[in-house]
């Protein structure tokens, strides 16, 4: 068993800031990226951790991601804050934006983020939460690279296109989502095939369409989308308006532009604010207390909130530092 | 076998209007109720079209919805356009509030119609798709009667909460998808009770919250939501979204508001429309044709889009006229 390192927050912000600027990444940028690693790993979302690090300066190495690149601001509309990334990592592409999104969002009532042209390996879930922390009401979605078969289909078409969703809730954390719109992560079936494990039925189809449990055959196939038909419609959702409305790429796109070997994809985020102040006026308190009855009714019937898991282990990780692998300790250090 | 009628569209428009303004609804009630009940028939959507026309009936006589109330439209910010239907079917609030949601996504870039207080039993596709029809992107979203069970819960919460997404197709029908965020409709299980048949595994559970096959165990427990935990949050965002945002009920309170024996729900509606041509200026054309990409890869792979089969059902509809049950036919003669 790998042992665990642990680490204060001070500590892992100056090991992420490290392993970034002295891979070439501008102060800001790597102040962006640890912001949002930290924050992953904080809750113990280990796969958007300190590990994903690695795959930045990997990226970077490669000439995939330009680690300079300086965000472009554009005031598109009343309702519109654009980004361009300027192949930059999206997380510096949504800081700048956010103060703009959240001073629409506030003067129209709901307002739009799109960042475009950007570098993107981030948990949503982080950002949609910063927002509530604002008090604003928020949605955000991205594609990816085209790992996902339409329902009925027999190849990739669409990206694992995630979905994240946050909720401002009066004295507590927000109320947050974020799941892919495919049945799993595409991780997932690889961590089947190193185990020698066949998958559930249902989550994937071979390179000929037709359904496997085999985790070979099916990366060479495609995965499904969740919930069949009615996942493969919210996907297409996603492709859409994180794609061609912002004008930027759809997921078949992406995977081409990776194909060529420079990285990571480039593509598109799209991220929905909306303000409860202006939609609701004198009524905020008590409409936002009265969506408490709603979190009651699931808690009571002994069901979960999507993000209990991961705020207990946020009270963990503040309280007594964050663990990671020795071996993930010792390949990040090794990257400075 | 029940024989058919076929009625033109005109013969089907008067049919309609006579039976609501036989009943006490105002014209401009009746014309609303006409167009979307007449746009499902003729898309062959049997279940909201002119059979719907009864249970308005039926709710009008027993007091359940005010069959003259006027919309209230009110501007509630640059972003936002409410319409209070003030106890009155939705439809009209909806073509009320219309045409000021153009004109705000237009200007925003995206704007938001709110629908409070108000009686609904329609499909959400023909608003969106009306929508789509004018250019823009739409998304429309309501809650319902609380029959669905969060995942991991054990009793009813969650109304059926249909969800609605239209994107126009240039030179084309929309692309336009519309659907329950509970497994099925509450119907099919009505339907498999009536003809005594088990349930598939997986769509509901008991009032003691124990997975059943049994309908009648179903109708007394609870559905669940489709695509398990993934559902089950993208059905709580739609109650937050079209409840306590707006300033509206849960589902779980328009049950209640049922039980007191009023008729249908009252509850409220929220439809976001994107104009495309604000967030993309002159490169729209380029963008929206970019996006017939993703149909494509749907339709070569031998997949199909979500709105193809009523697309082909309106146009049967638009040559022959529309076809429905004799029973049906004269239940609607007796009401006028």
């Amino acid at each position: 068993m790998d042992k665990n390192v642990t680490l204060s927050l001070e500590e892992a912000d100056l090991l992420s800031n490290d392993v970034l600027t002295s891979n070439g990444f501008s102060q800001e940028h790597a102040a962006a990226i640890t912001r949002s690693v930290l924050t992953a790993q904080r809750d113990e979302c280990h796969s958007h951790g300190l590990y994903r690090l690695i795959g930045c300066v990997q990226t970077a190495r490669r000439g995939g991601v330009d680690p300079r690149a300086i965000p472009k601001v554009s005031d598109d509309a009343p309702g519109i804050v654009r980004v361009d990334a300027q192949r930059g990592c999206s997380l510096l592409s949504f800081e700048k934006g956010k103060p703009h999104l959240i001073e629409k969002a506030k003067h129209c009532g709901l307002a739009a983020l799109a960042i475009n042209n950007s570098f993107h390996f981030s948990a949503l879930w982080s950002e949609v939460e910063s927002l509530s922390e604002e008090g604003l009401v928020a949605l955000a979605m991205t594609p990816s690279h085209a790992y996902v078969a339409p329902a009925g289909g027999t190849s990739p078409l669409f990206g694992t296109n995630p979905v994240a969703f946050s909720w401002p809730r009066p004295g507590g954390v927000p109320y947050t989502f974020d799941f892919a719109t495919s049945v799993v992560a595409r991780g997932e079936i690889e961590l089947h095939k190193r185990a020698g494990k066949t998958l559930p039925e249902g989550w994937a189809i071979d390179r000929n369409g037709d359904p496997t449990i085999d985790a070979e055959a099916a990366l060479s196939g495609a995965l499904l989308t969740f919930g069949g038909y009615k996942g493969s419609a919210l996907s297409t959702m996603i492709e859409l308006l994180a794609g061609p409305l912002i004008g930027d790429l759809l997921g078949h796109e992406t995977r081409a532009v990776d194909e060529n070997g420079e990285g990571k994809p480039f593509h598109g985020e799209l991220v929905l604010a909306f303000s409860p102040e202006v939609f609701l006026g004198k009524e905020t308190e008590k409409h936002m207390h009265h969506a408490e009855s709603l979190f009651e009714g699931v808690l009571s019937q002994g069901a979960r909130l999507p993000s209990q898991r991961r705020h207990a282990a946020r009270a963990r990780s503040l309280a007594d530092g964050i663990k990671i692998p020795e071996s993930l300790y010792k390949e990040l250090k090794l990257l400075i």
